[in-house]
């Protein structure tokens, strides 16, 4: 099944019904998009961001990790620019008080009227004002073109610390991760003895204001992040930029991710941020379209520079080889942990025809074993046999998230685990046990079940986890 | 070394030197006791999180994850009590403006007139205002008893969703995990099609606006806690609160906290909340005093009652085997992670006379294997070993967290690699590797040294790592 023929509609239905996601706040009639994370959506994203982890730093021997606070001193954000600049275009039809993005609308005019020479990420407020008026857009909810004009609104959430409410302690949820590994560069080159060049790798939360958030959990008000923010010499950079860019196409790969569903987007001289010297986004194909999944920046000594200049503090960095002094050059990996699990749930979502004659579809989620919930799921033929399965899902506990079904029949314990994407069953029988006043020698053996070709075969329990672990392994 | 002999200060200046734990926007001058968790602090963290739901989900038959929003729809606060009543009782000095929560200044008083028979927890605002004008407790900035009337102020930190900053948008950063777990009872009940009784357990962020924060990651602002909501039939909930009271307590144990520094103390009737059968506070033994480190709570079916009477919805269960339904009691073990990993820094402090003629004391960090920030350290006796020990680290990364470490003397090395907790340094030396020319043949063996017992031994590089996984296992 190729990834036009998936319907998001679907996936968000296998979602809520098995567990992956719920929607946030649910019995209070929800939260504007925000969602939940069930028992199955838990495992999965926490093994995406593990999988992340051990790649990036685990088995890198360049980088280490942070886990900088959520809130930080407001300077952070006026010396990043945040404060000043990170904002939405916003506009209200006159008409019918309906609240638009502005670029947005010029976005899905765009791509309605298949014009697309426009570079809309590089229009001022200015320019969307003259290309709405010009083109005589309209409004996506009355279809008049009757608007105000551009007003903008900054995506920080803003909060207070402290008990009143004035602005000498207005703090912001961060929209990035990524400022707090910069403002911990200092520290964290001084304790880990580090030379240039290494990187930080930070997994955390990341809040922003959107409007307009959908498409499920791709765009969401309070999101997850794993970004990597890479220290090098000045010169070294596009070397680096072209490491880190192969990098993380490989660790993608490396999860089943096809190229048939990637476009790896290099960003041309007018697209690019003006700090920065080159930038690719890997883009996934979505049910939706085309959407943004990891964004690789060079973004030159920008950062560093903007703090050095607010703190007044030297983030700069000695090179004891050289004998040189200079403030690093930065690659920045950026990528969504949210996106990135919508993406593997997309990428694994499968029907398959088992028997066309009786018209037998089994829907399978086919998970990189590292990324699946359960690993396995041990099923006990009959509920006599709960104790013998019971023993071989406590010994597999000790290493992998187990699953444990007994109702139904065989065949539909089958097919729920599919539908999960677990990626082997085992199968307990009276065989296993034996019965020994009938006189039946148990053969302490199980059988296992491949999820993909759905083929059986049985071995001893004794040589069951060694299996599973060659088979499981990342 | 006890607990008595470990100072606040020596620990916090090796996770500030090493790594482990940095103010928060230090650059910026900080922000009021907010923490950021360095390259060792992040491992360390997350390997205490993830000690908790293998024992707690992995390999508990009973439970399984969640991971709900941080913004949940504001009538889940007030459904929870927490928009009403979640306040700390502030008062102020009229003389010099310090400002005080009322409990504490109570609580310090009787602290320092060895006043032991006053239960501090279960006083009104008026008990409070009474006993400071009764006992003439003064200002702890001024020494003048002087003080303004107790004004409640609310310990959520609010913001607003949306473009207006309005009360119809405004949304509060969650204080506690816990009631992302109920709201969701239903659906995880219905998706996981579990019978009662089942957990759910959670780990993340939430938020207190504390007045006053302090000793170091003990009490922060933003913080992450580990909860786990155990649902079960009325009747049954005080064997279950037995039950998860005894695990808590062997998950401590497992992790080498010593039963010295703990102290499990049950509420007595005056000290529960109204709607609690039974309360049971752990305490760890901090350099600072005793500390609340996880509340163990059977509360009934109050939480799910609220939220059923506030939503409209029902969150009843059907118990087929009994053909009847009811609302389950809860039984709740709350644990806060940063507490958690403090207590595991102090309880792991430890300096070792090593040669007292020489005066030669190391500083350890004992952590048990599974918290530890590093596994294994690979060190190359010289640097023209550096090949042969990389491959040996890049081996071992497949499954560990390995650090590498190449200058200063081997001596010193062994000292870094204790002072961080790593269980194993595994030393490459010129045997090791051989040198053909001079006719020495490799013995393609390494030097395993044992942090605790400094004990070494000799070892093929291929037995090297199930050596490892046998004394690394939790």
């Amino acid at each position: 099944m190729n990834n036009q023929q998936k319907t998001m509609e679907k996936i968000v239905a296998l979602c809520k019904g098995r567990g992956f996601v719920f929607p946030g706040s649910e019995i209070y009639g929800g939260l504007a998009n925000s969602w939940d994370y069930g028992p199955l959506g838990v495992e999965m994203k926490n093994n995406v961001k593990r999988a992340w982890m051990k790649k990036f730093v685990q088995e890198n021997r360049y980088n280490v990790g942070l886990d900088s606070a959520i809130l930080m001193n407001s300077e952070v954000w006026k010396a990043s620019g945040h404060v000043a600049t990170f904002n939405d275009p916003l506009i209200d039809c006159k008409a019918c008080k309906m609240r638009h993005r502005a670029d947005k609308l010029v976005e899905d005019f765009n791509a309605e009227n298949n014009i697309t020479d426009v570079n809309v990420e590089s229009m001022t407020s200015e320019d969307l004002v003259n290309y709405i008026n010009e083109k005589g857009v309209v409004c996506s909810g009355c279809g008049k073109h009757d608007f105000t004009d551009i007003r903008k609104f900054n995506l920080m959430f803003k909060t207070h610390q402290g008990v009143t409410e004035e602005s000498s302690n207005e703090v912001y949820l961060r929209p990035e991760t990524a400022q707090g590994i910069f403002v911990n560069f200092p520290a964290i080159q001084r304790t880990t003895r580090r030379k240039i060049p290494f990187g930080v790798c930070q997994v955390g939360k990341s809040f922003r204001n959107e409007i307009t958030p959908g498409n499920f959990i791709f765009r969401i008000r309070e999101f997850e992040q794993m970004e990597l923010e890479f220290f090098c010499e000045p010169g070294t950079d596009l070397e680096w930029f072209a490491y880190w860019r192969a990098y993380c196409h490989d660790w993608l790969k490396g999860l089943n991710v096809s190229d048939e569903n990637l476009r790896l987007r290099d960003h041309d001289a007018e697209e690019l941020s003006f700090y920065s010297k080159a930038t690719t986004d890997f883009e996934y194909r979505f049910p939706f379209g085309w959407g943004e999944l990891w964004g690789i920046a060079d973004r030159t000594d920008y950062d560093l520079t903007q703090h050095m200049e607010h703190s007044g503090k030297d983030l700069s960095y000695f090179d004891q080889e050289k004998n040189q002094r200079y403030t690093p050059y930065v690659i920045e990996p950026s990528l969504g942990a949210d996106r990135m699990t919508l993406a593997l749930l997309v990428e694994a979502y499968d029907e398959e025809v088992v028997d066309e004659a009786k018209n037998d579809v089994r829907t399978v989620m086919r998970f990189h074993p590292a990324i699946a919930p359960f690993k396995v799921a041990v099923l006990p033929l009959s509920k006599k046999l709960g104790e013998k399965a019971m023993e071989i899902q406590d010994m597999l506990s000790k290493d992998w998230m187990v699953d444990y079904d007994e109702t139904g029949s065989i065949g539909k314990r089958y097919r729920r685990e599919d539908e999960i994407g677990t990626p082997y069953c085992v199968t307990v029988d009276f065989q296993t046990v034996g019965n020994e006043e009938k006189g039946e020698v148990a053969d302490h053996c199980v059988t296992v079940r491949d999820r993909d070709t759905m083929e059986q075969v049985r071995m001893p329990i004794s040589e069951l986890r060694s299996y599973l672990a060659e088979k499981l392994a990342y």
